[in-house]
C-alpha cells in the first residue's frame, strides 16, 4: 500500500468543510477592507528566499534543481514571492496597493503536533503609505479576521522594533548581543535573559531595569527610557495612535502594548504585532506581521510596506480547541427509485431540483428500500424522496423527512413550487 | 529583479476573480450533485507515479529527493493521489463514494500557449457503482459543470475502450500495432493511420472499412461489426443506454458517439467521453474521463471506478475566446476624509459599513479630495463617501455615486438604513 509523504496531510470531507469554512471567512474580511487577491506559482527560484532570510534557510525548505539545472524551491513563505511579483509587475498600480493571497506553503522540519511539512497560510501586503491610520486599520482586519472566524478568546499585542533597538543601545547591548537575546526575549525565556545581560556585564539594577522595561505595557515608563531619542520619541507617538485609534475608531479594546515583540524576521522595522490564541498553550500565535522592507533588495523602489500572515491550520486548532460548531454542508434530498422501471422519473426529478441550485443525489446502486434508506442516512441527506410506481400514476412522490420521520405525498409539478414557501 | 520560475504564472486581481468565479461555479455543481470535496498533498512519492504511468513519466515531472533521501514528485494529476487516499484511509466509506477535488498539478515540459509548469485541475472520482445511470450522470455533470461556466459552445463525446479493441482485434491487430495506431486514432491524424495499416498489411478495402468504423457514430455499423463478441455487445448495450439517459432524462441531445476516443492512458476500461470548446482550435479538449481501474494496483479491494478531469486553465483560456463578461467585484464605498481632523470619524464611518458586510476602502494616504477621488476611480469604487467638518456639524456626510456623478447629503445615522431600501 502507498503511503502520503512524511509530514503531509489528506483532508477528508469533513476536514474541507472546515477549511473552506475559515478560507471563506479571511478571504471575504480581505475584500470588506478593499484588499484584492493575487496568486503566486507554488516554486520560485531558490535565491529568492536565500536573498531574504540568508543561506541557512536552504536547511528548513524543500529545494530541487529542475531538469534545465535551476535551482528552485518550495515556498516557505508568502512575503517574498509577492513582493517579486510587485516588483516585477505590479510597481507602476496606484498607491495604496492592498494585496491579499490564501495559499500553501512548505517547510522541511521534524513533523510535530500542528506543524506539518505542507501547511497554508494567509496574508497581506499594504504597498505605499506608513500612516498611524494606515497600520491600525491593517491591525483591525487581523483582528476581525480571526474573531469572524468564530474565535473567542484572542490576545492582541503591538509592538515596535524601532524602540526595542532604542531601548538595546541604552543598555549598549552590541550587535552580537542584541541578536543573541532577540530570540530569549520573543520565546520569554526570562532566567535566560538575565544570565545572558549578566554575562554581558550588566549589574543587578540594570537587568532589572531591562527586563522592567521589556516586560512593562505601561507607555509612560517607555517615554521615560528613550526620551532623548527623536526617532524613537516619533515612533513611540505613532504606537500610541495606533493604539488610540483601535480602541476608539475600531473599538477593539484588549490590545496590549509589548515591547517583547521581535518578529522572527531581519526584514521587520517600526511597528509590529502578534495575535494569540491562548486556547493553543506553547504555540498560540495566530498571527504575525508589521513594517518591512523588502522591496528595495529585490531590486524595486523604495515605499514603505507592511502586512501579516494568518497561520490557517492553527486557527482550525485554535477553533476546535473552543469546540466551534463550524457550518457543515447538507445534502438537500436524496432519490429513492424503487425499482427499475422508475429510474428515468427518479432522475428527472433529481436533475429538476438540481437546475433549482438544491443539492441532490440519487441511488445509483439499485439498492433495495432499506439499504438506500441507509445509505441516504450516512450521507446526511435533509430529505429523501421516494419515488414509486403507485406514486407515479397519480403523478406524485413521497417526500421523508429524515428528522422527523414524517413523510407525505407531493404532486411533482408542486414539488419546486412547494419547497420556495 | 528576481523573475517567477520559467514556465509558471503569476495571477494579477483581475484573473485571480476569472478563477474563484470558475473555481466556484465548479466547486457548487460538484455539490450540486452529492459530491464531497478532498484534498491530498502536493507532492506524493515518486513511485506513486512510475506505479501508475510507467517509469517514462519521471521525464515529465518534477522530482525531487529530500534529505531524507526520499524520492518525491510534484503531483502530476490528481487521480494516483485521491485513489491512493481511498485505499489508505475510505476504503471503508459507504458506497458509491464521490468524491471531488481542485488544486495544482506540475508538469516538466516545454512551457507554449495555454500550457503551463504549474497548472490547475478539477476532478472527481465515483467509487462503487458502475450502472448506466452512474456512468450518465458523471457524464451530465461534466456537461452542466462546463455549461454553467457561462460555455456557449462545447460538445460531448461519448466512446467505449472495450468497443475499440474488439474493433482492433476483428482486424487482427497485434497489441504493438494496437499501441502504435492509438495515439494516432487519439490526434485524429487519418492520413498517418492509413499508412501504419498498409505497413501492418491490411488491404485497401479493410482500411476504408477501418477509418469508417472508427470514425462512424452510427451504432448500427458498430453493432454488425461487433456481433457475435458478448462483452462487447454489453458494452453497446451499456453505451446506447447512458445516450439516452443523457437525451431524455438530462436534456443533452448534442453528443455524439465515437469510437475515436482513445484517453491518453492504459487504465481506463470501458466507457469514456471527452468534451471539447471548438473555440480553442488544435487544443480545444476540456474534459476527459471515463471508468478506469487502479483500486488494486495501488493494494485495495477491487471495486467499480469512474471518473473526469477538467482542465482549469483551459476552461478560462474558451471563456475568454467566448468573450465571456466575468462578474467582476467592485468596491461598495471609497471614504474620503476631507482633511486630517476628520479622520477618526470617517474610520468609524468605514467600519460601521464593514460590519454590515460592504466593502470598504478609506483614503489611507491623507491626500486631496482630486487625488482621492482618482483612487477611488481607479479601485472601482461604485459610490464615495466624502467626510467634511461642515457636514460632521449636521451629522451628515456627502455621497458621491461614481457613475452617475450624482451627489446627496445623508444623515450618518441613516446611511444604513437608507442602503438596506
Amino acid at each position: 500500500m502507498f503511503k502520503k509523504p512524511r509530514g503531509t496531510r489528506d483532508f477528508s470531507s469533513e476536514e474541507m468543510q472546515k477549511r473552506r469554512y475559515v478560507e471563506d471567512t479571511i478571504r471575504k474580511t480581505f475584500q470588506n477592507f478593499g484588499y484584492q487577491e493575487i496568486q503566486t506559482p507554488t516554486f520560485e527560484n531558490l535565491e529568492l528566499f536565500t536573498m531574504k532570510s540568508g543561506e541557512e534557510i536552504i536547511e528548513e525548505i524543500y529545494s530541487f534543481e529542475d531538469k534545465g539545472g535551476r535551482k528552485l524551491a518550495l515556498r516557505p513563505e508568502l512575503t517574498a514571492p509577492v513582493i517579486r511579483f510587485y516588483v516585477e509587475k505590479l510597481q507602476m498600480e496606484a498607491k495604496p496597493l492592498k494585496l491579499f493571497y490564501i495559499g500553501n506553503c512548505y517547510r522541511y522540519d521534524r513533523p510535530q503536533k500542528g506543524r506539518y511539512r505542507e501547511f497554508t497560510q494567509a496574508g497581506c501586503e499594504l504597498i505605499g503609505t506608513k500612516t498611524p491610520e494606515a497600520l491600525a486599520e491593517l491591525i483591525a482586519m487581523a483582528y476581525f479576521m480571526l474573531k469572524k472566524t468564530g474565535l473567542k478568546n484572542i490576545n492582541l499585542y503591538i509592538g515596535d522594533l524601532t524602540l526595542l533597538s532604542t531601548i538595546f543601545q541604552k543598555f549598549n547591548l552590541s550587535k552580537k548581543q542584541q541578536e543573541y537575546v532577540r530570540p530569549l526575549i520573543d520565546k520569554e525565556k526570562w532566567g535566560e535573559l538575565k544570565d545572558a545581560l549578566s554575562d554581558f556585564e550588566l549589574n543587578d539594577n540594570e537587568i532589572d531595569d531591562f527586563i522592567e522595561i521589556i516586560q512593562t505595557s505601561d507607555l509612560e515608563k517607555i517615554r521615560k527610557k528613550i526620551q532623548e531619542e527623536n526617532s524613537a520619541k516619533k515612533q513611540l507617538e505613532k504606537l500610541i495612535k495606533i493604539k488610540r485609534i483601535l480602541v476608539e475608531n475600531f473599538q477593539i479594546t484588549n490590545s496590549e502594548i509589548k515591547m517583547s515583540i521581535v518578529r522572527g524576521l531581519d526584514y521587520y522595522t517600526g511597528t509590529v504585532f502578534e495575535i494569540e490564541a491562548p486556547v493553543l498553550g506553547a504555540e498560540k500565535q495566530l498571527c504575525g506581521g508589521g513594517t518591512y522592507q523588502l522591496i528595495e533588495l529585490f531590486g524595486g523602489k523604495e515605499t514603505p510596506t507592511s502586512g501579516f500572515a494568518v497561520g490557517f491550520d492553527r486557527t482550525i486548532v485554535a477553533l476546535e480547541e473552543e469546540e466551534k460548531d463550524f457550518p457543515t454542508s447538507k445534502l438537500d434530498f436524496f432519490v429513492i427509485p424503487v425499482n427499475n422501471q422508475v429510474l428515468d422519473e427518479a432522475t428527472e426529478i433529481a436533475q429538476k431540483l438540481r437546475f433549482n441550485n438544491y443539492s441532490v443525489d440519487i441511488d445509483l446502486k439499485r439498492r433495495n428500500m432499506g439499504k438506500a434508506l441507509k445509505y441516504a442516512d450516512s450521507k446526511n441527506a435533509k430529505k429523501t424522496i421516494i419515488v414509486g410506481p403507485e406514486e407515479l400514476e397519480k403523478q406524485s412522490v413521497t417526500i421523508k423527512d429524515m428528522e422527523t420521520g414524517e413523510q407525505k405525498m407531493v404532486k411533482i409539478s408542486k414539488i419546486i413550487d412547494k419547497l420556495k414557501k
